[in-house]
Parts: C-alpha cells; structure tokens; sequence
C-alpha cells in the first residue's frame, strides 16, 4: 500500500468539489491501486469554506507555506487562480520536491516554461488535467499520445462560454440575449471578457502547445479574435452555406513554423466538431499513427472540473515515472496570422447603390481574390447600407485585408466588417 | 531506469506495426519516462515474417512457450487473434507473471473474466485498449474517468466496416455494392459476416461492460442486429425526419438491470455520433461527475492499432501498480431487449390497396402503439407492394412484435418488415 498525502490550496467551488470527491472514491481508489490518498492540509483565506466542509482544525490553515513546506505532504493542489500568488505557490512547491497538481491555465499559459523546468530539475511531476476541456481527458490522452505519435495539428471548441452564446445565435437570439442567457445559466461570469475576446482560449492553446508541441509561446503573440462581432445573421447564411460558426483554438504545423491562433471560423456542418452544441467542448487532434482523434465533453463546471484533478491526483501517485522530463524545445517559429493562407469569411456593408457590388467584385479582382460565393439579402434598413456576403477561395489574409482598405478608402463600405476564416477539415 | 522486456506473438500487419513503432520510439520513451523497452523475442509460425523485419535469429521463435515462460520476458503481446491458441497463450502468459497486451476482442468476450481473474491472482495487468475503437484511448480514459466517476451508460460506433457501408448507403449506393466498395479501400474483411451481423460489435460491448461497470456477459445473450436488411430507402427517409442510421452497441443501467444490445439506431442528426462518418468510431460514455464524454477516432488500422499497443506497454510499465485488481462483480441482471421501452421505426411492406394503411393503423390502435409519423411514398412497384414507414412513440418491443404478427396473419403486409430502435440522446 502505497501512502500519498496531498494539501489543497483553495476552497472555492473547485477545491471544495475536490475535497468531496476525494473523501467519497478514497476507499475505491484505495481496493483497486492500492494507493491510499490522505488530505493532510487545506488552506483557504476564510474559514467559512473549513466550516461548511467539516475540516477538522487541524488539518486546516490560513497560510499556504504550512502546505507547500510541509515535509508531509506529496502533491500540492492549487486551487486559487489567476497568476501571482498561484505562481508563487507553484514555486514553492515545486522547490520543495512536491508534486503539483492545478486547473489553472492562465498560470500554465503565462508560467509554464518556468514551471516545467522547476519540475524537471526537482523530479516532481505537473498534473493539469482539468486546465484544458474540464471533462475531457484530453492532457493525459496526449500524453499517451505523443510516445507513440507525432501531432501535426488540433482544433478546439475550448470555450462553453462561447460555444453557448453562439448556440443560441444559430436559433436567433441575439449577442447580448445570448449572453445574459448564459450568465443566468451559470455558463458565462459576471465578467465574461476574458471568454468572449478569446483570451481564455488562447491560455488553453497555450497549453495544448506545450503538451502537443513542447512549445511553450507567448501567448500575447497568438492571433486571437472573439465572438463579439458576430451577429445571428452572420450564422444564418453560414448555416445556408453548409457551415456552422464555431470559436476556434488552431494550431498546427506548416514547414518548419507553427500556426497558432483563435477565431470564430466557419466549419462544414459535416465536420465532428459542427455539433458540439451549447457549453460543451471539444478538441480533434491530428497525428500521424492514430490519425484524427477527437474528445468531446463539458469544458467546465465543477464537478466535471473537480473528477479531472482527483483523477491527475492518482495519476500522478500511481506513476512510477516522472513524466515532465523537459525535452529541449524544437526550433519553430510563430508564423503571423496574415501570412497563413485560408478561405475567407467577409462581411461588408455596401452602400446601398446600384453598381457598387460591381465596383467591390473589380477591387477583388485587381487583388487576385478568387470568390467562390457573393450573397446579398435585401434587408430594408434605414440606413440604406446592406450586408453583403463573400466567400473567398484560399488567399492569405493581408491580402484580403489590403483590398478591404481599398473599398474603404473608395467609400464603398462602412463601418462593419467582418472577417471569419473558413476551415475545411475531416 | 527501469528496464522492460516484451515478447510479440503474432507477426500479421499488427504485429509487424508494433515492432516497428517500438523501435522507432524507443528512445523517446526512454529518454521521456526513463523506461527502456527491449523486444527480447518474437513469435510467428512462419519465417518470412522475421525476415521482412530483420529480426536476427536468436530474437526469434515458432515456439510461444519461448515468450510465455521465459524468465527474460516482462510483457507478453498478444497478437494473433482467435480464442484457442490465444487463449492458451494468455493463460500461460499470466500464470507465469507476465503482463498481457492485447488487441483481441473475441478473446475477451469470450474469456475475459478468466484471464482478469489469473491476472489478479498473478499480481499482474492486462493492457486491451487496442481491442476497441483502436485509434481511440477509450479504455484508458475510462479506466481513469471509473475512478472518480460512475458510468452510467454507452452508446458506440464501434464498427468501422458498418459505419463506411452505412456512409455510402446514405449517398444513395445500395448495400451490396457498398460492402465491395468498403472490401476494395480494406475496410472491410474478405469474410465480412462478424462484422455486418453486428457479432464484433457485441464483442466490444462485452468487453466496455467488463471495463465501465465489471461485469462479465454472456456475449451471445446480448440483442444482437445487424446492418444486412437495412435498405438506402430507409436511410433516405430517416433523413428527411432529421435522422442517421448508425449500428450502435448501446448499454446502460437501468434500476440495477442492464440493457446491453447491438443494433442499427435512428439517432438525431444533432446528435455528437451523428456525424460520424466513414469508417471513423466514436464511443459517447455518460458518468455523474464528468458527464457526456465522447471519444471519436479511427477503430481499426494497422498504425492506430499499433500505436494503441504500444501505448499499452508503456502504460503497463510505467505503472507502479497493477490495475486489474478484480471486485466483485454488481449484481445486474441482462434486462431482455423485448422489455426495453423504446421508440421504433418500423419499415412494413403493405399491399398497395386502398384501406389497407387504415386496417394497419386500426390493428397499431388496438395494441394502443402510439404513432409518431406515418410516411407512405408511392414507389412504383411491379409487386404491388408499398413500403410504409411509422415512427411510433414510446413501447415495448414485444408489444410491437405482437401487433407485426397480427398484420402478417390478417395479410396486410408482405416479407420485408423491419424494426429499428430510435434513440434520443445529447
């Protein structure tokens, strides 16, 4: 029987969820690995979280050091979020040769180099399950994964959030409906930005990089593009196109560079990730011996969340081996977003004036911009300014945006346009 | 570092793959999880074989007893398929102490409960993840997710053959043609019966059953139908209701009986298995902590299966602690697919005479079947023979069954009646 004693940092929602769902499968985990998992040490900065959970006295503290510190404990969970006093337990824990156990992607994102090489020189493991789609083993599937495989690619719908609200745009509601609806329902925060701008995703891509690729990129450097634009009559004629609009994380492998970004794009209605719906997320992986791989699940929530760190915890006690050995990274660089060649998505806002659709068509032209559809709907607007549709054939971006500029310049368009990749895949 | 040895029996195209992907990553397995894998010996009864992959003699045996009772051997990989020799080997293998890798489904349907039993006796594992969904790391994400987690119930494709049939089917190709297509790209078998009847999926079923909820069934009591009696008509207007047909191996928990079965499915077109094409598998497991879970890969192939082995073996080594320790097993009884409550689609062929669509539905009144959708099309027909589609609501089959054997007594319908399960789900 082997014993393994863990503290948990954090008692929110996630950390409380963990201390129940450890003390429930204790006896379970304990007949079937022969591993026996105490909770030595919690620490929260109230003791209401202590009361409300029946933490003994003893096992609980106001200061983290009694568990990073503690020549007890074996694996540190840390709980509390963002990227400050998270990293600085983290560190701490790591330094102390205990293994780490965190939800926490924007640690990872921002952190994650200075991270592993802490784990790598002190012999102690990372476990981050629950960072990247809450209830999809995705992180350890890869892990698994890259021993036998070489990842070449992997889109992912990483956001419930956004994955939510664009659901509910694709029945008609609009953006801000669709938003306070997800509020209500608890699948967007009070402060949802960090969700709708894409930012949160493009922490998960982070990770998935670093996992996929033993990559670690800055994240600010990822193209990254949110929901906000995108209106109901956007993912109408999507939808007549064949195509549903998904935020997507990308990222893959093209000679020798890496493309990384965020965006809402538009995928055909027969790709495995055109109905994942509502919260949930999903993530296809690409690699040359499994070929295509997909996980689908929630992304979040807690006890979704919570199972995904209880079961890194055993993981991590049950593994003879260190499994973050940093490896040096591979020399790729990130290629810009606008050299990436695509098709395109673009909405602009016309004038509404016979001729101008022929005058925007020549623009394209002169710019070499292959169109393999126009839509214009006439929609009766005050303004006298109608949407028109375009979809391109592959070009690269700053091209497109070139021609963009040139209608803008001619007053042909107004304020308004949009841009949304098209993804043909599996 | 710690140092395995493996011996491959079986040197077929997976075999083969697993030598050759071992040997290729070697080094990263050694260098990333300090696991050093030597192939000590491989077994074939025929020399070309060692040949084409340079196997040095002294590797080399037409003996397995030269792999299941060497001293040398950690690991035994179990790769020639059937239930009698492998059986035997498996046997041997695990008495010795030796770990077992294999990709035999038959051979744990049929004898699963035996070897986990040697296994457990022996202190040692057996790694099956190739056995289902190859490309797909189901097993292991469900051995993990059991941990933390109750599964509640499965639904799979977990045919590829079918799967690529049914696909084709569903752009207009007639089944016979299909299945020659789906021969000629390899996916399916020259003898393709175990696959079309549905009797490799009902393998697959018993051995998800033996992995989410330890239960060793009776594989030929499962409820087992296969794809050969659907037609492309049936896929057409199940369509056009918003349906796909899929053959799923569905099983799930239902007040401490198990409803485990096989058959083709109408499941929504939102569904996450509905856009499952081609020869693609996808598993959808439902647990309380995590939720809906979904694996989507390639189930067969000579690299995913491969690959998936080898995954096992390093799964298997780097394991402190055997995983097979086996429980006792839930008492659930197999609740008989006649009894299961279910809506139907229901294909009868009907004599084209008017009134006879009334005495039909007179005859589904009196056995009070509520009816859904009626679709009757006017299909020209020599025979005077209309086939007559109705969607009903919520029964039991055998109620179904009884008022099917009432129309065939009053001669209102002609041979050619089929019954297939609709399931509404995520």
């Amino acid at each position: 029987m082997k014993k393994v004693n863990v503290g948990i940092i954090g008692l929110g929602t996630i950390g409380s969820g963990v201390y129940k769902i450890l003390n429930q499968r204790k006896s379970k985990i304990k007949k079937e690995y022969h591993i026996e998992i105490d909770i030595k040490k919690c620490c929260d900065i109230s003791e209401a979280s202590r009361k409300r959970l029946k933490i003994p006295k003893k096992n609980f503290t106001k200061d983290y050091n009694d568990i990073t510190s503690s020549n007890e404990i074996d694996i540190v969970i840390e709980l509390i979020g963002g990227t400050n006093v998270a990293y600085a337990i983290s560190k701490e824990a790591l330094k102390n040769k205990k293994n780490l156990v965190t939800a926490n992607k924007a640690l990872l994102a921002h952190k994650g180099r200075e991270l592993r090489k802490l784990s790598t020189a002190n012999d102690v493991s990372i476990g981050y399950e629950a960072s990247v789609g809450g209830g999809i083993p995705i992180i350890n599937s890869i892990k698994d994964s890259i021993l036998v495989n070489n990842i070449t690619s992997f889109w992912g719908i990483l956001n419930g959030t956004c994955n939510y609200i664009l659901t509910l745009m694709s029945e008609g509601i609009d953006f801000s409906k669709s938003l306070t609806m997800a509020q209500k329902e608890g699948f967007a925060e009070a402060d949802p930005t960090l969700d709708i701008n894409g930012k949160d995703t493009a922490h998960k891509v982070t990770v998935l990089c670093q996992t996929c690729f033993n990559l670690n990129l800055n994240v600010n450097q990822i193209y990254t593009q949110g929901i906000e634009d995108i209106s109901s009559y956007d993912i109408e004629v999507a939808k007549n196109l064949g195509y549903e609009i998904k935020l997507l994380g990308i990222s893959r492998i093209i000679n020798k560079e890496l493309d990384a970004r965020v965006h809402p794009t538009l995928i055909s209605k027969e790709s495995p990730l055109a109905n994942v719906e509502n919260e949930f997320n999903a993530i296809l992986v690409n690699s040359n011996n499994l070929g295509p791989f997909m996980g689908y699940g929630y992304g979040a929530g807690m006890l979704p969340t919570a199972s995904a760190i209880v079961a890194d915890i055993v993981r991590v006690s049950s593994s003879a081996n260190n499994q973050s050995n940093l490896q040096p990274e591979p020399k790729l660089s990130l290629k810009k977003f606008e050299n990436v060649k695509s098709k395109f998505y673009l909405r602009i806002m016309i004038k509404d004036i016979p001729g101008n659709l022929g005058k925007v068509t020549s623009i394209l032209g002169k710019y070499k911009i292959n169109i393999d559809k126009v839509i214009q709907n006439n929609i009766s607007n005050k303004l006298k300014v109608i949407p028109v549709i375009i979809l391109t054939k592959s070009l690269e971006l700053k091209v497109l945006n070139k021609a963009l500029s040139t209608m803008t310049k001619s007053k042909l368009i107004q304020r308004g346009s949009l841009i949304i990749p098209v993804e043909d895949f599996a």
